[in-house]
This record gives structure tokens, sequence and C-alpha cells, in this order.
């Protein structure tokens, strides 16, 4: 990364985005032999410019060995490749969604259930566990392990911690908070008559604590008992372990985690499963903006009542704020104590510089900004 | 895939299989140094010949280093590489069925049974969803990731929108509705004695809502307060995701999913448990003709009655309808979204042309054709 | 495996263990370079008779590139060399069979205990499925996947199928048999005050049906409602489908199963966790004499008393016959529809000559015992 | 590991550390050709004396590949790089306790909830084996496989049978007590208004076999009914299949492990699974005086009372002294039956010189320090 041969760097972070997001400039801007014959360029120099302009990498994340050029023609298949990250995140998020909400609505309709093989219902809490688990795991496979991890305060974490640059933040920002509300919307639609039945008629909609509630299937709700502080503590320290994980599991200076990234989403699995069945249950273990504001939304729109902001103490804010900051913190212990690569912890000052001196931080940025423009990665 | 060397196409799907289905014709045709010592062909061209015949590919799916030539004088192992894709899809949707309806029937017949070690049974409905998603992993294994997956629906979006040929569909599909059928079967024969010990007497056999049914060992049944709208979303939303998790871990374009297919069987227990913890009580999740019409029908040979078409208001055809519609709409939007490689929608009108314009369609049909023959690969 | 530089062979089975077994002669006779240099021989001359002498391949399964020579001059080490795939078949076994009879143990004694975090004991029905699931994998692992799986049923199959010599077999049903004695007794040991407890005092132990039996911890018993037919049965179809899969799962000619045995510890994890869901309830799935009679005898001997064999109608030989005719069946099957390489049902009248023709037999086996002599691997 | 060129050994153990935390000295002191250019050395010399001064080996385990020259200029990474181990090791055990206790809180507490999806709380026993078990593997990839296992007596085995220096010891024992200590603390932080709701009261904190216990969460105490003798078997035969497993899992003579290390985190999840849901009953397997005794002293700190010491007869001593018997007998066992690798065990007499001579052990001991002076591996 920083052999003699490159031009001299004076950060040795921030010129570079998410290591597992990087597509060399030069192979992008000088053809390669085998795409030379009549095929210039993977992603032609307009779509480039598109791209930079809605704050994306200029290269589209596509397997470098798959050969897009002839279908580029078709103006479709240039707007799929203009927003590549924008829709894997959004079908990534949706995915999770119809899973994880798909796994609630089913084990919470289903109570105790008699007729069920087994004689109680359609799956324990258990079953949650395993449905956000596997979705977040699906929901990567499907998002092509894009970095930005179907969730804004991973992605939050990535522009502060691993040089994602924040001009992407917007887009990913957006496609996650859709897929959220579009895939619970799918959810309820397909839970609409089971919705019906179990709330005991049609188009009665109620919120927790109300005893046949149902609200609880899009987006989450405390325990009563939970006062306000802890009900941060607990989304906040859940979505600190979150992301100090997954920064062990993307770091490359760490001798046991695999090199290649297939492990990846199983252990995302396991991590999810843990964090709903360790800290599911004073506040349901929303640690995703898109995954709780979004549903939120959802369900206030096809008629849940404003309930759905009031509940808990207007509860809402929460799962919007602790995750952000819970993930800042997980990420900065992990540089902290672990990471060795470049971040802005590891610089003067652990990096406090860039908080405390704005004045330092301005000038960091614009030095930043130049030497992008002239390598041509905007 | 097109590279200068190779003759030019006018469209850039439609003449090769699905990817992980190809073996070039060269390979096959011109013999290659190490077998060229008196085994000239592995697979010989009146195997080859016969194979088109039926509507497979002329050279049978066998792992290239492996050698068969000599066993090939036998009369039957010629028959079994003659109907490799048969069998290997019989042997699969056997194993499949055998694990998942052998995981209904164990917790259905033992619910409650408070000599249990535990008390309450041999599973709870949890059981349910590990036997269908690991039947469906150790069954592809079986298979050899034929790229038919067990499933007539998956075959059929496969031939839509990767280039399987059509040929192929009789053989696939009569295979795997024979697989659920004898897999049932021999469920059936394991469990009889505890069958008349459920229902209360020998030969009695009953089908929900019967408070003793046990028809729901082997088929999908709807709960009662579905309406028919709602069983047909059920089953055609959970089919969607099916084929649009499964296309993209079989996309090659895609960043996230590893190149090798080793991870693929893993996957597809994840995808099928979630499946199961999350759109499975409505409707069942059949999801898979082959899975429950096979069955049903074995069901009505030994004896359930017409009951198993009539209950639920003839709900047995949506199970058979609702998949393939399904599949093919999760497909769909996968390549609308995020496939970049060769596929009807990459194509002018996103390939709407082929069902507005008969005429295109026809002609688009004859060109392939006529190349197929051409390049000897019919 | 049949390039024309070998010398020509009469039959292409027989002449080679199990593939993954193999060590050509040539490798261990002629001392390749890197061991030239005063290490002459990994396995030495003297080591290799008195294996040789014990049925079992003169060079020991050790990991090539492991250098075991300085420390052979210790009298242990060279046992431990000579005895290698006993001990590490005896190990395999013992691991299994804790983890096994440990899950059924926990599960059975503690049924509805209300002071378990959860309030329903430690562990439900499913918990034995991970036991025994996991306690494969585990054993796979310490064995070295030595081709045997702690199973005689599936050696026995490999003999026959797979070129097993079956002068390895009595070593390794030695070793398993012992392996499951030993591996109960210690279970027994450390459960020993909590089954005084259950059984409601010290010494008292009693056999199913009695309503505090515990001999159901160490041995299957079957349900009182199934025939004796349908115990057999049930017995001989999850051998069968045990040996269907392993045979699938070591197929070198199949295409979706990796190349590599790194998934196969896995798989049979959910393999047999899926004989103990979908086929676990009648009969216990013992389908394994080693883990079944080994335990047997062990009650018998701390003094459940002899209804330990008259129990179920005299149940005890069932687990012990049926794993060994399902194995063979189940390794039939998949070789006559699947496996295109060198077994028995590959030749001439699908292999029933062996069996209908004994002189045919003889001369087979003559010849064979013959060529191994020349090849110097007796 | 012997080959020719290498300066002649009189013992073939003892000189190198456990095989995946070999740096080889020459690397480090010759600086590659690659690392040449102004960047001396990966881990500079005045960190390597101070990090020989606290007993750690001289270069950190960082992943070769990775530079981290440029960022030794910062004290605090200077100091994270001296501290490499105890840091990871400390993480890892936090990680490992903040699931595995979090799971115990979550199923204890909510236990019988009837406001839960499925209505019978967040959780039953089986989510514990679940904690512990991903937590140790989520522990382990942030450990970065650092060979100590996050586990005393783990590191404690590895310095007897695995070469690894006893100097290592105190650092990476006191890494994970403190591990432990803060982990339970942080888990009874999030869950303090919960445990208030539980027992009844704001401050009320009382220890098993009280009704509301809740001691239970950090540290393990035993059933009622097991003698002395049966609490320190259970935990002795836990550690002991612990540590021959993992042996097993790291042997690398073993045929069936793979040569890589990805599968190890995933099979300790197994592992840890399989101890959980087979021998967590009687004592609730602690196995790791990090896991028992750290927490214990958290809860003691924050006011459950003396009865944390005094519960189950004085309890306390047994999760400390056995998981340390136990493991070194395991790893005996292991080395005696299958290791064919330098342990102690493949020394004349079984290595029991070193115990019944000490004057052998200490002249072996004199002589491997001189060795390692000469090398410069301090």
């Amino acid at each position: 990364m920083t052999s003699i041969a490159e031009p001299p760097k004076t950060h040795d972070f921030a010129e570079h985005e998410n290591h597992h997001l990087e597509f060399a400039p030069s192979a992008v801007l000088t053809p390669s032999p085998s795409t030379q014959n009549g095929h210039p360029y993977r992603t032609s120099s307009s779509l480039r410019r598109t791209r930079s302009a809605l704050g994306l990498h200029p290269s589209a994340p596509i397997y470098e060995d798959h050969d897009t050029h002839e279908r580029q023609k078709l103006l479709w298949s240039r707007i799929r490749i203009v927003l590549r990250e924008p829709f894997v995140e959004f079908w990534g998020t949706f995915i999770m969604i119809m899973f994880g909400d798909g796994s609630v609505a089913q084990v919470l309709l289903s109570t105790g259930q008699t007729t069920a093989p087994g004689g109680n219902g359609f799956g324990p809490y258990q079953s949650i566990s395993w449905g956000w688990g596997l979705g977040v795991m699906l929901g990567i496979y499907v998002a092509g392990d894009s970095g930005a991890y179907l969730n804004p305060a991973i992605t939050f974490s990535n522009c502060i911690f691993r040089q994602l640059p924040w001009r992407r933040f917007p887009m990913y920002f957006t496609a996650q908070l859709l897929g959220g509300f579009v895939g619970s919307g799918v959810v309820y639609a397909n839970y609409i008559s089971a919705i019906d039945w179990f709330e005991g008629g049609h188009g009665i909609r109620t919120v927790p604590p109300a005893t046949k509630a149902t609200a609880g299937i899009f987006c989450t709700y405390p325990q009563p008992f939970v006062t306000k502080a802890s009900q941060f503590f607990s989304e906040f320290i859940a979505s600190a372990l979150l992301m100090f994980v997954i920064f062990a599991l993307k770091d490359p200076s760490n001798n046991g985690v695999p090199r290649s990234d297939k492990w990846f989403p199983l252990c995302l699995f396991f991590l999810i499963f843990g964090l709903g069945a360790c800290f599911g249950w004073e506040t349901g273990y929303a640690i995703n903006l898109a995954r709780d504001f979004g549903p939120r939304l959802m369900s206030y729109a096809v008629g849940y009542g404003p309930e759905v902001w009031s509940a808990g103490g207007y509860y809402f804010w929460i799962p919007m704020v602790a995750p952000f900051c819970g993930c800042a913190f997980g990420g900065f212990l992990y540089d902290l104590f672990i990471y060795t690569g470049p971040s802005p912890v590891n610089t003067p000052w652990l990096g406090l510089k860039y908080i405390f001196q704005p004045r330092y931080a301005w000038e960091a940025r614009k030095e930043h900004l130049r030497r992008e423009r002239e390598e041509g990665i905007v």
C-alpha cells in the first residue's frame, strides 16, 4: 500500500476507500490488454461522471472478470450500472427486513396455536434470532458485500474510520431506508389477513403494550420496566458490539481472520443471532435506523396510529440515534486497542485533533480533496 | 465469454446453458492429450446422440477429471450416463422429501408426548425448518449442483432467464415429480404404524382441519383464516424470495459471493430454513410443485381420500401454480435491478419484446436453434 | 487412476483402498528427495510389517508433510504409529458417544426442571440432535477422516463398495466398539449422582418403559406402538440414507461436492442432525452397532439388569443388524444410480456375480491378492 | 522443520512456540527486499526489547503483509504493538463474556414472560449454548487466533505440551481475567434495571438457591444434588474434552483437519455449544477461570454479598482448579494416543522424567534457554 514506487503521501489514510471497495484508478483509466479489442472501458467515462455526481465511486463494484460492455448500450443497463450500490443496498436491506420482520410476524401471530405441529405455535422466540441472523447473511450476499452493510450506522462508522468518502453516505442512506420501508410493507401485505385475525377484527391495529398488539412485528418497542437511560445504553452497547466485531472481521492485520471475505456473511449470521439471543430482550436490538425507522414509518402509513411514535415514552428516537453513537464508539474502541492500519485514531492525538481543532480538520480535508481530484477518483 | 476470437454472435445470451452446467463442446469433440491413449471421448458419440434425443445436454455432467471410459462398456453404466441428470434430480428430490416430510412426521405425530426426553414431544415446529433446510442442502450435494435444484419452478426460471434450454424441462420435471412421489411414499411406509397409532385406528386417514389429521405430513394445507388471495400471495412471495436469492448466489458479477460453488448448499440451508421460519405458517411454504403435488398424489393413492384435493377450498392448485409465477417474478426482479450478465431482461425493451411481439421471439428462437446445430450442442 | 503408463489391470476396482486413504506404494518405498538425507522412510519397514500383520495399511495415515522420523526411536511412539487407525477410531467414537450420550443424559435427567434458566429443563429434545450431530462432526475431526467413520456398518459398506480391504475390518470394528463402551462409561460416571437423584434412590436403575427409566441415556429403546417390522424398517431406512449421502459427499465424479474434504465434517453434522430430527422418534436412530451395543453392554455391566436385552421384545438385535443391511443397501443404491467410479456394482451383472457365483468371486479374490502382494501393499 | 540445512538440535521440541504463533526470527532480523526501502523492520528493535521484557514474543503477531511501519512513530501505536497479545486476549475474552453472560441474563430474567413473541420468554436454555458458542467463536476472531484461546487453562496446557514459553503465561492470564471482569461488568450495567425488576426491588441481589437469584447470570453455581466429587469430575471431564478436541483441530499431522485455520473458530462454536448441551447442567460448564472467577469477583464487587463464595459448599474454587487439571489431562491423552509431533509426551519415559527427575528437567530447561538466547528469540 505504501511501496516506494507510489507517489509520496502525507497522510497514510483518507485517500483510499474501504479496502474491499477499492478499484485502482489506473486499472480503470488504462484499458488492460484483454479489454482493448473494441471494449475500451469497463465503466465508460460518461457513466463514471454520472456516478461521481451522485457521490458514488466512479467505477461500479462489479466483479472485474465480468464483462458488461455489450449490454451498456441499453438505457436501463446504463441506469443499473450507475445506480449499482443504491440498488444492491436497497435489495439487501429489503431481503434482511423480509426475513427479519417475517420471522417476528410468524412467531408473534401464531403464539400458542395448538394446531401447529408440535402443538405450540409456529416458532419460539429463538426463531426471530434465526430470522434476523440469516436475513442479514442473505442480504449481504445480495448486496455483494458492498461495505455499507444495510445499516446507516455502519456506513457512518466506515466514513469516520475506514475512509469511505462522506459523499457516499446520502445515497447509501436513502437506499437503506427505502429498503426497510418497502420490505416491511411487503411483510405487512403478506400477513394482512393473519393480522386481522389476530387483532380480532378487520382493520384493528394496535401498538404495545396493548394485549393483542401487532405493531411489534415491524419495529421495536421497549420492555415496560426499562428506564430511558437503560434503553439508550442497551441499543448503544449492542451497536458497539456489532461494529467492534465487524471491524475485527474486516481487519487485514488480524492474524486469525481469513484473508478472503468468504466467511464474512456466515460470521454475521452468528453475530446477529448472538445480539438477538443476548441483547434482544430489553429494546429489541434495532441497532439500525433503516431497520427500525423505515418499518415504523410504514406501520404509521398503514394505520397503526400515532402510538407508533409515542409508545414507550416517545422511544422511537432511541433506535435512530443510539446506533450511530454505538457504532462510532465500537469502531473507536477497535481502532484504539487493536487496529494497526490507517485510521484517524492512528494519527497524532488519537485523531481527536479532527474534533477539537476545526481548522486542522478543514485543511486535512482540503488536501485530501485536492489529491483525489488529481488522481481522478472523484 | 464474448472475446474477439470467438465467432460473432448476434445475441449475447441464449447460446449457452447455465454457466455451471457448461461443457465446452470443443473439449468434448476434440480429445485432450490425456484422454487420447485409447480413451477417445469421455462421453461417446452414441451416448451423446441418445442424450440429445432426450432433451439433455450431449455431455453428461460428470466431473471432468473423472475417467468413466472403461465402465461405459457395460449396458447399465451406459444407461446411467445417459440418464445422469434425471437420476440425480430424482435422488436429490427424494433425499429432500425424506428429510422434509420425515421432520413433519416426527414433529406432528409425537406432539406433546410426555415420555420424550425433555417431556414435550420429539421436536418443536422449528425442527421442520431444520428438516427442509438440511434436506435441500443434502439433496443438492446428491444432485451434484445440477442447476435444476429439485424444483420445477427453479428449472422453469433458469429456462427463462439463464439459457437453460426448454427441451431440458420435461426430463427434469418428470424426475423431480417422481422423486417427490417416491420419497413421500417411503416416509409413509416408515411412519405407517405411528400414523395408525396417532389417528386412533388401523387405516384411518384424515385431512386437516380434522383434529387428528395426518395428511399435513406429506403436503401443505393452509391455515383456515387465510383468504384465497393471501394464500396465493404467500406462496408467490416466498417463491420470489427463493429465486431472487438463488440468482444472487449464482451471479458471477456479484462481488460478495464466493466464486466457487462450495458455499452454495450451505447458503440454501439458511435460505430454506428462513422461508420456514418467516413464511411457513400461512400456507406451509410449498414453493415447489414436486414437493407438494408429488406427495399429495401419493397421499391420495394410499387412501387419504378426495379431501386432499378439496381441502382449503381446493387449495391444491395454488402450490402448483404460484411457485412458477413467484420464481419467474423473483428472477425478473433480480435481473432487472442487479444482474449485469446475459438475460432476456438485458435486451431491448427489457425483453418484453419476446412476450408482446411473437414474431420477434419466433425469429430469435429460429436463429438460436440454427446456431446450436452448427456448434453441435443439440 | 488408469493412465496408460500404469501396468494393465483386469478389474478396475479392488486394487486400491478408499481414495482418501490411499498412499501410493511408490511414494513409500522410494524415498522422495526431501526425505533422503538420513530419514529414509516415513514409516519404517519393521513398522510396516507389523501394521500389515494387524490388517492395517502398511503406511500409517499421517499427513505426509509431517515428519515423524525422529520420534520413531521411542517404543511408545512406534506403538502409536502401528496402532494409528485403531487409536483414532477409538477416540473418535469416544468423542461422539461423550457428546451424544451426554446430550441425552442432560435432556432426560433435567426434564421439566423449573429452576433452569428459561424454566423448563436444560435442553429440549432438539438438544439431542445437536449432541449427536456435533459429536459425529468433532469425532471425525479427531479421527482424521480415516474413512471408517466411527461406525462398523460404514466400514462394512466401504469394504463392499469402496475397496477397503476386509482385513481392515476387525481392528476398526474392535476400536469402534471399545470407544462406544468406554465413552458411555465416562458419561455414566459423570452423571452418576444425577441418575441416583432422578431414579429416586442410590443404585436404582430402570429400563424403559419404566416411568423414571434412565437406560435410554446410553442406548436406544423403541416406542411402544412400533411393530417389529417397523422397528427394523426405521433403522434400515435411516442407515441407508446415511450411507447414500456419505457416498455422495465422497464421490469424486460428483460435480457439486467440493473436491477437498474440508466440508465433510460439517455436512455430517447436518446429516446426523437431520436423522435425529426426521427419523429419531420410533427407534432412536441408533444406525450404528458401536453406538448402541457398546453402551448397552456398559449399562448391563453397571447394573441396569437383563431388561436392557429383553426390553421392546428383545429389540437389542435390531440396531446391531439393521445398520449393516441398511448401509449396504444405501451404498448399493448410490452406486447403482449415480456412482460412475470403480465399484462391484459397475462390473458385469451389477456385481451380483460375486454373490451368486461363488467360484467367480473366489477367483477374483485370488487374483486381487496376488496383485497386491506384487505391489507390496499387503 | 528439521531439514538438513538447519543447525542440529538436541531436542526436537521446546525451541519453537506453538506452530501458529511462529514468526521465524530471520524474517524479522534480516529485512526482506520489499521492506528495505526505508522501512527496515516490521517490529523495531526497541519494541522487540520491551515485548521480551514483558514475557511476550519479540515480534508482535500481526499479519506479515500488513505494513505498520509508518504509524509506529506515534506513542500510542507503539504501545499497542507492544501490548498486542494482552490487548487482543482482553477484548477476545470481553466479547466472549458479553455474549455468554448476556445470553444467560436474557434467558434467566425473561423466564416465562408471556408477552414475548411465542409467549414463553426471550429464549430457552438452548439460547445459552448459542451465546457461549458464538461468543467464543467471535472472541477468537477478535483475538486473532492468538493460540491462547481466552482461557488460562488452555494457555497453561499450551505451555506444557506445545512449547508456548511459560513467561508468556502471566500477561495472557492477566488479560483474560481482566476481560472477564470488565465484560461481565458491562453485562451487569446493561441489565441493571431488569435485575432490579426481576429480583423484586431496587438493589436486591441474591445468589442461588434463592428463588429469584440472579447471581447465576455471571458465574456458575452447581445443581444442589451434585456431590463435591461429581462437581469436580464434571468440570474436569468437560475441560479435558475441550483440550482434547482443540489439540486435534490444531494437529498438523492429522489427516482430516484442514491445514488452514479458517475452520477453527466455527469448530469451536460447535465444541462449546456441545459442552453446553451435554455437560452444562450439573455445574454450568465454567471450564475457564477467566470466565468464572472474573465475573464472580465482579458480582461480589457490585454487591451480591459473600454468598458468591460460600454458595454450593464453597464451590467457587472448583471452576478455578478443575479446568487446569482437566485441560492438562485432555492434552496429555491426545499427545499420548494420537499426536506424533514435538511434545514432552513424545520424549523418553513419556515425558514423566520432567516430573519425577527434577534435575533432568532443570538441565533441559537451561539448555533450552541457552539456545533461545543464541537465536535471539528471547
